[in-house]
């Protein structure tokens, strides 16, 4: 039920274009050695474009054409927009929030709960599904719905749903759960589970919480929905995927808050990804890690990069070269397929300047030959260097209630919502992450549920909610000598967002040797000690003190006329604790001290030299070395290999010259 | 009816807490020396859950335990905050305004006039009060709502109280109505009284600051309703109070314009206030002073300190010595009670980062301990420093029509609420008031009705409105050879914020000698002239010329090629008068001018030593000597006395040095 | 049916007179030459208070006084405001929007497509016509409506009249029109025309800006329908005019987003315009040059300045001289008035800090002294200066849906309204005009419906819209000789924002001699090259390469490690190709190459020193020398001429001195 061949493609959309022209296209895809092509999604209104009126020509085009050049193709459900019609039918299908109800026009503001959206969709699917039946040979996969979202559905329907979810959560005692959400609070005690307010106003950041994990529960119920209807259809040989993407800072940045990927994967064969980042001098490949590590997490196994850019935004255009070292750079994270999003730019509407692998000229171009160079060289080689197998000694645990948990209460302690963005959850998570990244210490991504006893060390980066059995897990990791780098505002609140009310860290004063009950937003507030952190403390400050009756040891304190008693690093044991967000370099030192302790060595190349490995299919280590500079960069090769595309074999201690944006892969 | 014994203690909220714990919490309390706390106010839905299904469980427990502990209590009126069956069952009582009717949630989004709501708080209300009557001997007094709000409400129903309001103020002649607000522009004439436009959506800055002033007034007579109400319980020896509040930059700034302070609190014995500041190193004591004074004003009389904080937000976090040096800054302002708000961090909602004295551990901590040992010596000195009688020879007037007159009529001739903030009512008012406080000149704040012939020196900042009243009150203050500084947009429209069609300022240019009709905002101006003036000329330059008529002295020339004819200061006999708003420097030099003009003499020592003097029950003079600073400063005694604490004998001209955030309170 | 002797007053208002004045302002007026006023528009409340109930005895009093006074009038329509009761009696007269439908108070929030304030409107305006009849000896023209707006009226009824358009436009083929305009993506496509949705929500940047182009349309249509009434009232010797006015920042800026001013103006015998500017040290005369182009574009004719500012904003205080340099101004451009906005300064609501010529105390003042002694002046030499003819080599092509194209489609990629405001239609416009301007180089505005064959430089800024018939028109240009600067962003996409999908720029590849498929947005990119360009590229850089089968040489390459291949400017015969934006100076320096290549002479004289010339009715040429600057200038004459004032001769070479602000008008 799974790919194995190296998927290259792109989305491909003949319902886009100014005039038909697939003849034309899918020849220049086939010239550029492609495989694949991913269509369907989005297209509700051309497949059923008055109600009950259905028309697939193009759709069986698309199909007809794909088989005669030799296409692959993956079918996306057309769920994720959905045509006028609907909601002048059915003004409630569009989603309510406290700024009232939706306008028709843009994708995803859907109520994905709404039966009547549901009872349409089910039968615009079905209707697909049975029509391109007959193309079970040249269809390989699925896509469920796209970059799925709730919409922050607030109307009166989906809200009895939520809370009937809170009276079965705290089994219909309605005093539980006001003591539980501190409902007493300004007057706000719910009255009855039958009269449960409306929560578009509420001023409660547990509730408003709560109401974002229920809507990312219904994500997943949504997944399984489509999922079963496609099983009706399906061979045993088509996967099921989704393209998962992630928080969006103008790019692809850190994990996704309003789905909950791991649980929504469950209805996939394969995690499939869609990864935008900087290009030109700002290409670091960081980004395209993140994203692949996040991948990989979500079903333990290799990913689809279901989209990726080729020019795309104007500020996008690659460099030469880039566009290789970018799909190289997904290859090495442990990718399947390298797809792009989309084969030609759009000639109207929202994404106009998101451009394509062709132009608006709809012609051969730079980004397009260097791809076509690219397939040249996958098409011999990409058995060898796709689908990698990883295995990482550090992870980083994620968790989606902590990201809400410091959207609601941030650290500057202003209302939700009010928090500097330098110290969202993501923020702060990539801290840690890139940290590892730029000294080539490759990462996986945890979740709480998982198993992660075979890390040697797990970074804990702002774990603000964690229920009393995360923290048990937490210990039981650490006592079984797992080494563990616990950060700031982490174990503070339980998994409603209820500040524990014992000592801070909760349930882990004894491992981390240390405690506090103050803290306070640093102002130009260095470091003394032992540990040479060279910066300032930002965010928050901990004011942490070791506890008499543990061995804690400081490693660094506050450089500052009151706060100067208090510990902003310490180590106890396996347990490194921070209390405060570092710089860059001070992040990187931590980390270099916890890994050395947990025995792990440190690469001698560090960014803009990265190094990646992997296992292939046929049990061969390989090795990217990936330059991400405008300057050519010297690398001293550390193990006896052999060069995947010249044969060449060098030997450790060997130097090798890596041009600007260039990459060498070894084997060995 | 008022208190007399000094109160130290804080809110209390047993049902916030995560579970009860009273005895606990009231042990720490007397521990500390505390002998008051503050309940009751928020708490409708724990009263009453569902719509009249009444349980005061909690409200007993903590009655009872006080009694047991000996603590006093002030009860305050759940009525600030509301349950959600109350606008489900009528959703008009949440405030409607320009964007709409207010989501269920927040606190205080109630329209106080609808007679739903007045209903059944009410009905809570006496509930409450009947079942609280055999605790009278440990209530003190009551607490009249919480920092009362009107919710900027302007639905239908409130709408036509105001137009008949309207009404009855012009007597029912719709044309004088008309002409006096200008409603011909745009085609704005009001057609009837009846047909009166909703003024949700008006252009018309005088119409929507009278409505302002409505909702200002109507506080006021909510007020007065809800202390009706209590007089029907009270004992003769149980006060009524209310938490007055200011204006917020994040902290108490300014004059709070929204409520028409000295008219709320005619219901009240005494005045309250809730005074929230920067600490660490921005703690100077200027938010407290300025608090304090207006405090005074209210009632012409001490005032209690319902609310400040202990911990607060996260950057508040007190340095060692700046709780104690905080609590001595409000008794040296005339305070008879220093109360925290709260207890206990909450563990939940809106104020969860919002700290108490104790953290979310509940367990004594550095704050605790610190207020601890103040409560100690408050056991032995509370009499002696608390209460004070202070005499100023400097008044400040205050005027909240003024203060929304250059919200809607800005000094850069914006159209409403688009001005600088640098330039709005309280920051061109604190220019004065922090000038004088820095200087150790410690002063009054008045209000157009109040007397103030007592006082030498009025300082008039941006006065924009100004009835005909009020000028003829300030020009019999002058003509009784009263000294009075006039500052710049004072006098310039009516209380309708109708502009004055004369020679401006309005009814003054005789007193101030000079007049002009053109202003500029100026650009890189600085000044030449007798007075030395070092900074540069800010948000306004009013072309100011001696009258011909007058003997008035330019003090000081604009610095400009055409605009170096006009003045920028003037001064008429026991008039100065100021045509540009001047930097913190300049501001000082034109007070100390007007002080030595007035014979007042302004003391040696300046900020960061702050000198406040107050008169005690016994008769002593209680100086207070405090230093905020970081570092350790000399004071120079000024006249022999005695130290409050050490009983030391000090002579004039001795130096005392004080320590970091230290204080020394003398007695003569 | 045009005005033709020179026209100096203002507006007067005596509706909004704190009491009515009209005598000693009239006297005023007369005792500073002045010779028009106009009157009645946005008066409408006053006229008709109540529905039905008329009273237009302040109307008769200022036009009985008029005729006294022996001024001219100019009646407005009181149209673009009105009474409340219209909105109460039917609220779909107030616009509906994507936030909802307007609140009564402001102005020009009506769909004036409505037919209830259609009919309600046509009887104020008959009434008021046929009351001011008797006084057609005074009344010298009419204005339409003010300012027009169309509010943005998205409601259901106008919707459905835009749906009709576009039925009509694509004579009823739905399919075309869902190609054309992209409607398949996202599943937006159209049902039927019937069931045309709703547009407020679409993410259809060419669909939002079809229903923006027709939001212009119905402005046309609307004056065409209020020029029908008057024509049924006014006499042959009358003239309508309408106040068009610009896009603004603060100030008048650039070409007006909102209205399609040349089709509004067809209404119009003679166009009248609202120019609005910095002063001080900011006065540079640009936007009254631009202001006064476009005016002459509109009906390729003299035109009104019908408001401009006496004192306006605070910070637009003249200096001494700056009233005349500006009267002088528009006068220079072709103005046949100047007229204030307004007499006197207003007492209440939103423009009290606009100010007219008198400040608010209704005293002459300085503005009134300095324009007295213009207005003697100009009863002097008005008809000499006044409705000059000008002759213009260069023309700047203006287009509106190139306008809304770069708004919904900016420079940086981003979804519509993100752009970089410094890279909107009309900042990319200014950069060509001001560069254009401040060498002394005066320039005309041209629409594409017009005949532009007799310039020699026809200059196309980011035309980003371009039918067919727009680019064959450019063409026939270019191959008859034309010169042309085709800049970035033009001849990109068609009439309808649908971007061309051929080689750009469209059309016209082989007149630029080059062509780009890709672009991006520029960081920190020089140039290299024959054109000496020293600043830097910015907003987009288009990659050109020279076509090998045309002749086009590069000016200049960017200077870049791999965009140096491309061409930033090149030139092919008469066309010379621009690819990016450029700074002041380098836009400059583009200009002067073409200037030079089509043999137009450049002025020695350059800003702040300007020059304009024109011929008056007497054939005598007229040249205005005007010096724009707080510090003397010289200036060299250049032809021999003849002072107007002093009647002094002056050959040319002889050297002048302008004073600050000054100037000197010669005759030859």
């Amino acid at each position: 039920m799974k790919p194995e061949q190296f998927l290259f493609g792109c989305a491909y959309y003949d319902e886009y274009m100014p005039s038909s022209r697939i003849d034309e296209d899918y020849k220049l895809m086939k010239d550029a050695h492609m495989n694949v092509i991913r269509i369907a999604e989005s297209t509700w209104s051309t497949w059923e474009q008055n109600e009950g009126e259905f028309d697939f020509t193009s759709l069986i085009n698309m199909l007809d054409k794909a088989r005669e050049y030799g296409l692959s193709v993956i079918i996306g459900t057309p769920t994720y927009a959905f045509p006028s019609w609907l909601s002048d039918m059915c003004p409630e299908v569009l989603t309510e929030t406290s700024t009232g109800r939706a306008l028709y026009g843009h994708r995803q503001l859907i109520d994905i709960t709404n039966e009547t959206y549901r009872k349409y969709a089910e039968r615009v699917l079905r209707k697909m599904l049975d029509i391109i039946k007959p193309y079970n040979d040249i269809i390989i996969g699925y896509q469920l719905d796209n970059e799925t979202r709730s919409g922050g559905a607030m109307g009166k329907d989906i809200q009895k749903v939520f809370a009937q979810r809170m009276k079965e959560t705290f089994n219909g005692d309605l005093d539980a759960f006001n003591l539980e959400f501190g409902m007493d609070y300004w007057s706000n005690k719910v009255p009855s589970w039958e009269a449960f307010p409306d929560v578009k106003g509420t001023i409660n950041g547990s509730l408003r919480a709560e109401y974002k994990a229920f809507l990312r529960d219904i994500i997943s119920e949504f997944h399984a929905w489509l999922k079963n209807i496609i099983d009706d259809y399906r061979t045993p040989s088509q996967f099921i995927t989704h393209n998962f993407d992630y928080s969006w800072l103008g790019y692809s940045f850190g994990m996704q808050p309003e789905v909950n990927q791991a649980q929504a994967a469950v209805s996939c064969d394969i995690a499939g990804v869609d990864i935008y980042h900087l290009t030109q001098e700002s290409l670091t490949g960081a980004e395209i890690a993140m994203g692949g590590s996040i991948g990989r997490s979500l079903k333990k196994d290799n990913y689809l990069v279901l989209e990726t850019e080729a020019q795309g935004r104007p500020s996008w255009t690659p460099f030469p070269g880039q566009l290789t070292l970018q799909a190289l750079s997904h290859l090495s994270s442990g990718a399947g397929s390298v797809m792009y999003w989309h084969w030609h730019s759009i000639h109207n509407s929202y994404e106009t300047y998101w451009k394509g692998i062709l132009s608006h000229n709809l012609k051969p171009n730079k980004p397009y030959f260097e791809l076509a160079k690219f397939g040249e060289f996958m098409k011999e080689h990409g058995n060898d260097i796709s689908y990698l197998k990883k295995t990482c000694n550090v992870a980083i645990l994620l968790d989606n209630r902590s990201l809400t948990g410091i959207d609601e209460f941030p650290l500057n302690g202003e209302e939700a919502f009010k928090g500097d963005p330098e110290f969202d959850y993501n923020h702060m998570m990539r801290r840690w992450f890139d940290a590892c990244y730029k000294m080539n210490i490759e990462t996986d991504f945890v979740y709480a549920k998982d198993d992660f006893s075979h890390h040697k060390l797990l970074i804990v980066p702002a774990l603000y909610s964690a229920s009393e059995a995360t923290v048990k897990k937490l210990r039981e990791f650490v006592k079984k000598g797992g080494h563990l780098i616990l950060t700031p505002k982490s174990l503070f609140s339980n998994e409603h967002l209820k500040v524990y009310h014992d000592d801070q860290p909760h349930g882990f004063t004894d491992l981390a040797g240390a405690t506090y009950d103050q803290f306070t937003n640093p102002v130009d507030v260095g470091f003394t000690g032992s540990l040479e952190l060279t910066g300032k403390a930002s965010g928050i400050m901990e004011f942490y003190s070791p506890l008499p009756t543990e061995k804690a040891t400081v490693l660094c304190s506050y450089d500052h006329p009151y706060w100067g008693e208090y510990a902003a690093v310490l180590r106890n044991g396996t347990v490194t604790t921070v209390g405060c967000i570092l710089d860059e370099h001070d992040t990187a030192t931590v980390v270099a001290d916890a890994l050395c302790n947990a025995g792990i060595s440190i690469p001698d190349a560090s960014f803009p030299i990265i190094v990646k490995k992997g296992v292939n299919k046929q049990g061969q280590k390989v090795t990217f070395i990936l330059n991400y500079s405008m300057d050519a960069s010297e690398y001293v090769i550390t193990d006896d290999c052999k060069d995947l595309i010249t044969g060449e074999s060098h030997s450790s201690g060997d130097k090798v010259l890596l041009p600007p944006w260039g990459y060498k892969i070894a084997l060995t």
